[in-house]
């Protein structure tokens, strides 16, 4: 009997420290799902600028491969809420968790949506276009970055500074989107290109809504307050 | 402490109701927000297909409703798993629908996405363009709306034919762009016109994937097994 008692004992400590590891590796898989993600808009933009099609073949592979890490995330998270009654912030932190990772997967659908854009522009002739693609991947793959960070630290302030970074980017797709309507009207040359270009910024500013998306759950994991759709700016 | 007891006894049962009538809460106010989601794509395509800023307008007003609705949904579900130990099935059933609300709050986003092309084709001649918008739009309607009853009706194989509609949305959207760029070089009139097919378009199939999203959430609850990237597939 009393042997029975300690073991029950016992098991209340492991069992929490179980579920606190489960935590952790929760945290360590959606970190390196966010890093492949990140990578994954990097190599696709670069696909399409090159014009390399071993590069849009990375994008592919690295979209089949998350695909895997988020049905592995789904079932970690599910597993968690089943081994015991979560506390309100873990509650949080794990749904949350779900969230992003949700995200991070269709971040990658749009990287290989970048890559098939690539292919495209490989068969058609060499055009220099006025716009920067580059520059507008760069700033949406530090917002996947920051909206990461922001995850890790636990740091709504950063998260914070990934829902201004949207405006930005919404206003580089706009305008991109004038200037390749008035380039296919004036030249119908271009409109391949042109209309190739309009889609890889759409995608990019798609990429910026789903880090959006994070740095919104990130902020309602860390203040428990929903600050989606501008509830909180309301609240005040 | 007889009295003790027998509260303690009767709590138990009451908390089980209190929760399953949580489950049946959650369930409706999904419905709702499927209905509505349907509603705002029938709408957006409405407007734009008939020039009508009234009819955009009340897409703006679902939208913003339905934000609210999603936040109010998500609270529901996280009370829901805060209230006591949820067993497997309800795990599953109530993370899938803190899923299916995010998918239905960006199908209400795609809506806007269409009803802003809408105001900007009222700005721009009249012109006939060789496409069905209108037809796409029913069926990624109706994808939505199937993804619903799978739910409602916990229906596996009404959410399989889902994902085989998604399939022939994502041809009619390949074909719209086709026919668009087409004609964008052949008449670079036509190019206003046509990039506003173009995203049109390209909404609706954004649509569907939400739509094949939320198909593949209710297999995941339905069938306890997880279908999403083909993995059902592959286990067989």
């Amino acid at each position: 009997m009393n042997h029975e008692v300690a073991v029950t004992r016992l098991e209340t400590p492991m069992t929490r420290s179980r579920f606190q590891s489960g935590l952790d590796e929760l945290k360590d898989r959606l970190t390196e799902m966010s890093i492949s993600a990140e990578r994954s808009i990097e190599l696709g933009i670069e696909a399409y600028l090159t014009r390399d099609s071993r590069i849009a073949d990375e994008v592919f592979k690295l979209e089949r491969e998350t695909n895997s890490a988020e049905r592995e995330i789904d079932q970690l998270a599910i597993d968690l809420l089943a081994m015991q009654q979560p506390m309100a912030i873990d509650l949080r932190f794990i749904t949350a968790c779900m969230k992003i990772n949700a995200d991070l997967e269709r971040v990658a659908d749009q990287a290989v949506n970048i890559a098939e854009c690539a292919l495209a522009e490989i068969n058609l002739p060499k055009m220099k276009l006025p716009v920067d693609l580059g520059r507008m991947a760069t700033t949406v793959a530090g917002m996947i970055r920051r909206a990461l960070d922001s995850f890790i630290d636990a740091n709504a302030e950063l998260a914070e500074a990934v829902l201004i970074m949207d405006d930005a980017v919404d206003r580089m797709n706009k305008d991109i989107f004038v200037s390749m309507a008035s380039l296919m009207r004036s030249n119908p040359q271009s409109v391949d290109q042109a209309l190739n270009a309009v889609v890889v910024a759409r995608n990019l500013e798609r990429v910026a809504d789903h880090a959006t998306n994070i740095a919104e759950d990130v902020i309602f994991w860390v203040e428990g307050k929903d600050v989606r759709h501008g509830a909180a700016k309301e609240a005040v």
